[in-house]
């Protein structure tokens, strides 16, 4: 492999430091959302407006311009792929950057601090109108915010189209709906096969009337979390977990990775599973291509779309925390440690882990009836974005279209459209990524089991460190190589779809039905 | 009050925007000390020393020095005094920045970080040889920042005297030996009062043979500062406390206040004492002149120095936590948490809050030996920075010097010169200030008890607003306005002595003796 030409190397210098600002602005973030007092909120706004507008100064400068015009021309097509590749990613999100007013950047670092502050309050007080001004300020911002991106974008991308660029990159609107039609059409079947058990119920906890039985204390919580994080090759040296009103994983640093947890009263494997979810999420962070510190700065040490990271999260918690077999593999630890098994025996175990029914919570959903709380924001985000619906009339059709798609309507807003941190912080056209996370870790899961055999029969034996394995060889690596469906077509041989999903779906709902 | 003109005004965002940058350091720092992964420490190390250039530049850059400029002018004598101070305040500040190399800013704030991570091993592994070299670093430093500094000083200051005037303005070595000589004089006595009490052990615990049944779990030593918090005015919307292996007190933003502590296992009260401590230092910050945010950028609402800072600190923890009526106050609360009294009565429990004794440990020490473990630093600093001491002595001096001052040798480095982290961040000169911190409160309180009457009282009726209201109208708004010396002065119509605290240290030991 050739040696990087001096412009390259300057090039890498600059984006060095961009990285030390960027991971700055995590460790502000990390810290705001786990430990800040209310009132430092003001004042964190500003530090993290300054240091966006110093962002996005480094990231549209004439100086970075000519850095990356430089190693343009230094390598003149002779270097490797990987090289090319890095090139092109900086090229286009320099362009965007460019088209970019420092103004309205550091107004929308401002909103999205106040936003996150806002929504505390809102939520607390189950006042959606504490944040609608708030919320109003955003969609404002992020339309400019598109307007002002058109120019570098390919011809007929909507705003939402745009606005959702940076979390999955070359998505269309066209596209998720051919991907979430199946969704919508294949879901409630099951969805019904399920509460044909105990009409409406599912298989909550509630179902089995062991609600109040199976609360797990919080300290125990703490430490079965602990516990399996253990087992999954937690390094404390590099990681560290706290808690969070939502739970979330961050990098702070090539070696520096925090996840974040909640107790949430009546959810005993809430905390749990969250623990593996986003756990999930930093072992992908951990295995991208930046062991030896050289990707670190280059976009190719990127993840390469927020679905793909979810399918990673997804993984952990779905296809292993609740599986069939880790259920056998726990239910003893965790009736050890209750001093008694509320469940009744592992089965009933199990289904505790997959409580599906119809529920107002996206983070707490099912994998079942999780693609329709997608579904439900994608609609209303698309309205807000770009169909002109008044903020003030988000509560009703949220209320309404989750009557429609759940059959279930929140009687209150910190229950409802209050429930989510992302559009208080102004990020419109994430939610799709969720479901495709839950597509790609079904398609991906479907290639492993066919190299390695049932994930089941590995997670029975304790072999996750196996599963692990191949992901870290697999898909880790591929960085930002590839966008996530080519990584998907990569890795399977076939284009995503939602096929492997609701095969999955289908025979677990098979399997948990089994015995009632 | 004129209104500010447009330079003054420039200015002001000038500085609004460093002390952004600035406390966005000290969040940094915090989330380095209670929460970051060790592995994440070279990665910390450059996001700081960035910052840390970046600050430098501000400080330092010719747009800056013209915009003090143009304020001078723009006043030309003619503005307040507050507003003439802060001219000159900054005016001194930017001399001395101007006259340091950046490069060597970098390095020094690199090996800031990089001393802080391997101290924190060589510590662990008791390992003096580890942290030799990165002493030596932040000696060869400091000594070169020193001699950069040197032109914008009075002329004859040493380098040690040089480097401690950021914590100490206006100190020099032979003051410092002034006020310290009557502490050596005068502590050996009442020391040895103490100890003919129960020979060579003083007040420990271990003397009154109940050291493990005065152990206080750890949950109940964080309810018990819990408690102590909430009774002294914690408002957890703008503060926030952590545990970290080092117990400090830090700023975040001028709504933003964080406090740490430790649990030392046989240290009972070491978390308790240590809460009050902090607390004392949070409380001078919060009460500095900043509430209308308009001095938060100005030096005016800094803390005048380390030795002033420390007052506060020390007058919670020693005037009122280790007070006889804090003791008689709180001991029915200690034995209805600990279900009996294992110190057999509330003077015995006050006892136990001033375990008067030789100890190796700064940190744990009692007022009495405090000055002691000072002299002992005082006297090692100079050695190191301007006498020519070699690194790989260090140990073997500060052992024996600890044997002649205190009576007791280390058997550890680990208990001897690894205890503090102010070396390992390459703060030397920093010491002296607590010895200082201890006669300034004892002179403020003089003050304080003619105008309040005895302290004893006020806390025996739980009425500690009204010291803390004391120190808001008299002590706190003063900020920069003065330097340490010249605020005991104003406040106490005295100059500083060692006289106040020698009388109360006295009438202390009386009445600890009491009844024995």
């Amino acid at each position: 492999m050739p040696q990087p030409g001096q412009a390259l190397l300057r090039l890498r210098e600059h984006l060095h430091q961009t990285r030390l600002l960027g991971s700055i602005n995590s460790a502000l973030y990390y810290d705001q959302n786990t430990v800040m007092p209310a009132a430092g909120a003001d004042w964190r706004g500003q530090q993290l407006a300054l240091l966006a507008t110093q962002l996005h100064e480094r990231q549209s400068s004439q100086v970075y311009a000519d850095l990356v015009e430089a190693a343009e021309e230094e390598i003149n097509g002779q270097a490797p792929a990987s090289t090319v590749r890095n090139l092109r990613l900086l090229r286009q999100e320099l362009e965007r950057q460019r088209c970019l007013d420092p103004k309205l950047v550091e107004r929308i670092a401002r909103a999205q601090s106040r936003g996150n502050a806002v929504w505390q309050e809102a939520r607390r007080r189950n006042s959606f109108e504490v944040f609608a001004p708030a919320l109003e300020e955003l969609l404002q911002l992020r339309r400019e915010q598109a307007a002002q991106l058109a120019d570098t974008e390919p011809a007929g991308r909507s705003p939402w189209e745009i606005l959702a660029q940076p979390f999955e990159p070359d998505v269309s609107k066209a596209r998720l709906a051919e991907l979430f039609a199946p969704l919508a059409e294949g879901i409630p079947p099951l969805l019904e096969r399920v509460c044909s058990l105990s009409p409406g119920e599912g298989f909550a906890p509630e179902a089995s009337g062991v609600a109040e039985a199976t609360a797990i204390p919080e300290p125990l919580q703490e430490t079965l979390c602990a516990e399996l994080l253990e087992s999954w090759g937690y390094d404390p040296t590099r990681c560290q977990r706290s808690r969070s009103a939502h739970p979330f994983s961050s990098t702070l640093g090539p070696a520096d990775f925090r996840i974040t947890t909640r107790v949430v009263p009546g959810q005993p494997f809430s905390a749990f599973l969250a623990t593996a979810h986003e756990w999930g999420h930093s072992l992908y962070e951990q295995g991208l291509p930046r062991g030896d510190d050289h990707y670190f700065p280059w976009p190719l040490g990127e993840a390469t779309s927020m679905g793909v990271h979810e399918s990673q999260s997804l993984f952990w918690e779905c296809r292993v925390a609740r599986s069939q077999a880790f259920a056998s593999r726990w239910h003893p630890r965790f009736t050890r440690a209750m001093g008694g098994d509320p469940w009744g025996g592992s089965h009933h175990f199990w289904r505790g882990l997959n409580p599906m029914r119809p529920g107002l919570i996206r983070v707490e959903a099912d994998e079942l009836t999780y693609g329709l709380h997608i579904v439900l924001r994608f609609e209303l985000e698309l309205a807000l974005v770009e169909q002109g619906l008044p903020v003030a009339e988000l509560p009703e059709l949220w209320n309404r279209r989750m009557g429609e798609l759940l059959g279930i309507r929140p009687q209150r807003d910190a229950e409802g459209c209050l429930q989510d941190i992302h559009w208080a912080e102004g990020l419109f056209g994430y939610f799709p990524s969720y479901a495709l996370g839950h597509l790609i870790s079904a398609q991906l899961a479907e290639t492993m089991e066919r190299q390695l055999g049932p994930i089941e029969t590995l997670v029975g034996s304790a072999e996750e460190l196996r599963l692990q394995r191949w992901l870290a060889q697999t898909v880790w690596p591929l960085g930002r190589s590839v966008n996530g469906e080519e990584l998907v077509s990569q890795v399977t041989g076939e284009p995503l779809s939602a096929t492997p999903f609701l095969t999955y779906l289908s025979d677990k709902v098979d399997r948990l039905l089994e015995g009632a």
